[in-house]
């Protein structure tokens, strides 16, 4: 194979400021798309479910949610944002937040607002995301978020992204169990086309993904048609055709600012519950700083300069802003999943995640087609999850190519961070062990139970105690010089000019070019 | 400071074949087999504990399997081993058909044989391991599983000794949180004295293992005795001070081979367990064989050879031999604890190994030397798991810096098999998730069960599922050359000129002599 005589230097064959044509460029936009539905449409239906919403407005809070994500990709892909190839959604940081306010909502201060209690309870939530937006855009636009920059290093940001990836360690497996006929399938599909296919067809190359995906989706049919999945296995389609059925041709209610009704800003259940939100901004920002990393790497780009990360993370909070407004009992945040997606696809470019944000707008509108979407079965998104985490953990661990990995002080801190991503989140954190003991210190007085929501905020999200422990040590310890720390390399790499240069030579590239690899 | 200035090449200052000053030496040795007491005495309670054990036959119980250890580690140094610094002990992945053979013995069975119940258990997983170990020492001393290594690349290999680190996430900080004063004073002194004070100071250098782990034993015992500490707390030494006052001064039973009776091994409950005890000595054999190229790279020794496997894995199987015969109610692999534990006290010296065996020797016949190390408050055996298994987690990473991590398909393979190291487990093993599902495929019949119990083991082994998938997919998908792959630097690293020339170097090394790093 003449492959197997080269030595392979790149990967990415339409880098950012590439322009694949319209075309291609909108169903390689679906394809990016498509690794996220699962995760999109989990957590409406993990608030959606603890808020008691009747299953009509379930629906309408899973539009909103795709909207409010398409649009807030746009946000990002603007002037506004970092122009990264990152695809905005829900975020699961802000779940623990989310759940403490419910419990604050009571049906007494349902009927003085004259609302029912779910009602009220969207209200609440969302309006408690909207007040804490203001600190996420402030930290951004101000640029105080790209001062963080300065202390972190490749020894921080390799086992951070790692641990994005690995983290979700507990969606994996446990979903493709569902059924693991089908979910084997369409893992060994994602395998072949990545893989081996790839190396002879175009059509492989670019949309291993959407391929495998609906390799996986045709097997669930098949089984579900002739009855070979039974009801109620995971991969069967039986109840989820229905849906398609049911759902609305054009619908323009997911685009409606305060559908819910205008939540009560006097309300102390609202304020208390801004200060939790606090804790999930925290977690958030950190996970997002460390995709923005991942992200620029694994699309082949230059190393994120400090303006682009304060612009990012400002977009995201104008992005949880209208998150607020729009009510998708949610904030946004940058996706994981769609970062190893550019991995495997080979495609990073802007035009690519644009079309697919696009997409997004219209598919709440148009509504069976989002039905049709939502029949994807989680075995198969499981599979997808174990190829495309992964992906993010092993990028992450490719930082660590600049790093003198000969130093122990060096190997010490990597080692330290990564193994405390893992098991402090297992000791606190209930959603992974039945044995975990979470921080409660509300009965220290209301200072202590922030205080403490904060704590168990970053305490259960692996890549936040990853990153947290590796910048004290990496910035602490004596033993290794800037240059051993990887430092130097990238500071080179994360300037303007750099930047400048890379889109120079991608803003050359002509329509339809790919670069070769 | 000096040391910012330099290039750090290596970190070993007494390599394989040195000659630390006797007295040194020894101290070192305990230095290294402190860290190993936690688990030591953790499989003796386990498995006597399921036995029903009464206390002073689980005490005997512990002594021999102390005693064991230190015979068996002097086995593998000798030339029936791989004479790597390796420490042989208890195995976890022997409790799952140990388990099974418990489930089998009735109390029928035990007034049959005419002795105690618990008597009988022993018997059984004793007799069990003895005949099972048959398999270990052939598979070994033919050479056939030192041919394994043919197959193995740095891909493989980086990511499964990360695993093997990793993987123990379920006991670093839900330990340390049994008292998190005591645990966090532990954790931060070791990153003290092995990352700030080593520099300015020899004690520290060599030994902040055994500093930091002092260090947390006087303050659990300043707690106990100034009451700080109440009762029944995890750092309390209570009651285990106690232990010490009633321990024996002289015993030379746990020598004594088949001390609770001989096994009949015509019994159908023994043969059943075999098969069962055939998937433990699997799991044990696929992380030995990663614990060797560990060991090895973080000792800074050459690449382990085909005939260092073979011999390895021989001398373990005899380990367990010898283990069925003492009635440690368990077998013997290599320790993972101590290779984490070479690169912080950067001390890899055959002799250190030695004298460490040697006092292992010792202890049990010493009952109160026994007694008093028993007393070890497992919040600080977490503390110093946090830091040893993290270490072998970049240990093992940093075997990627000879691949080429610019090739996506490496990137792949590293990630997916990762990903699903900690993922499938997850998903298995009733121990780390109250919703794992364990595979039973009894009713299909004993050929079924058999083969149910060996995916079940496999499947519950992180570093088994990352070898294993890395294996098939490194060495079936193309896209990569040889050179990429990092095989060829190995290649000329694994060879007997490559060890010659090393032990050649070391053997000229003086009595007491300390590499510079």
């Amino acid at each position: 194979m003449s492959e197997e005589q080269a030595e392979h230097k790149h990967w990415i064959v339409y880098p950012l400021g590439s322009k694949p044509k319209w075309g291609l460029a909108i169903l390689l936009g679906i394809q990016q798309y498509l690794t996220m539905f699962g995760a999109t449409v989990l957590i409406p239906f993990i608030v959606g479910g603890a808020m008691g919403l009747p299953p009509d407005q379930l629906a309408l809070m899973i539009s909103t949610i795709f909207f409010t994500s398409g649009l807030c990709t746009l946000i990002q892909q603007s002037p506004l944002g970092n122009k990264l190839p990152v695809i905005q959604g829900g975020t699961f940081s802000f779940l623990g937040p989310t759940f403490a306010i419910l419990g604050l909502c009571t049906a007494e201060l349902a009927t003085e607002a004259g609302v029912p209690l779910w009602q009220l309870k969207i209200q609440m939530v969302s309006g408690a995301i909207m007040v804490a937006s203001v600190v996420e855009i402030v930290l951004g636009y101000t640029g105080i978020m790209g001062q963080v920059r300065k202390i972190i290093s490749p020894i921080v940001i390799g086992p951070t992204i790692a641990m994005i990836g690995l983290a979700l360690f507990n969606i994996g497996a446990p979903w493709m169990a569902g059924n693991w006929i089908i979910s084997l399938i369409t893992l060994i599909a994602l395998i072949l086309y990545s893989q081996v296919f790839s190396h002879k067809s175009k059509v492989f190359m670019l949309f291993p993904v959407l391929l495998a995906i609906a390799t996986g989706w045709l097997c669930a049919l098949l089984g579900t048609v002739t009855g070979l999945i039974p009801d109620g296995n995971a991969a069967n389609l039986g109840g989820k055709l229905d849906l398609i059925g049911s759902a609305a041709w054009l619908s323009f209610k997911p685009m409606m600012p305060f559908k819910w009704g205008f939540p009560n800003f006097g309300s102390s259940v609202l304020w208390a519950g801004v200060f939790g939100m606090l804790a999930g901004y925290l977690a958030s920002m950190i996970e997002s700083i460390g995709d923005y990393y991942a992200c620029a790497r694994i699309s082949e780009a230059p190393v994120p300069t400090g303006k682009m990360i304060s612009r990012g993370l400002g977009a995201e909070g104008l992005g949880c802003l209208i998150a607020g407004i729009l009510q998708t009992g949610n904030g946004t945040t940058t996706y994981s999943e769609n970062i190893g997606s550019i991995g495997l696809t080979k495609v990073a470019s802007r035009r690519v995640v644009r079309c697919g944000a696009a997409v997004m707008l219209f598919i709440p509108i148009i509504g069976k087609f989002g039905a049709v979407l939502a029949t994807l079965p989680q075995p198969v998104v499981g599979a997808m999850f174990v190829g495309l985490f992964g992906m993010i953990a092993s990028v992450g661990l490719s930082n660590l190519q600049i790093v003198n990995l000969n130093n122990s002080r060096n190997l010490f801190i990597i080692g330290i961070s990564f193994f405390a991503g893992l098991s402090v989140p297992y000791h606190f954190n209930p959603m992974l062990s039945a044995s975990a003991v979470p921080i409660d210190w509300s009965a220290g007085g209301p200072f202590f139970a922030v205080l403490g929501n904060i704590s168990q905020a970053i305490l259960t999200t692996g890549m936040a105690v990853t990153a947290l422990l590796g910048i004290v040590l990496d910035n602490f310890l004596p033993g290794a010089s800037r240059a051993e720390r990887g430092l130097e390399v990238w500071e080179n790499e994360a300037s303007d000019e750099a930047w400048e240069e890379a889109e120079a030579k991608w803003a050359a590239m002509k329509e339809g070019e790919m670069r070769p690899v």
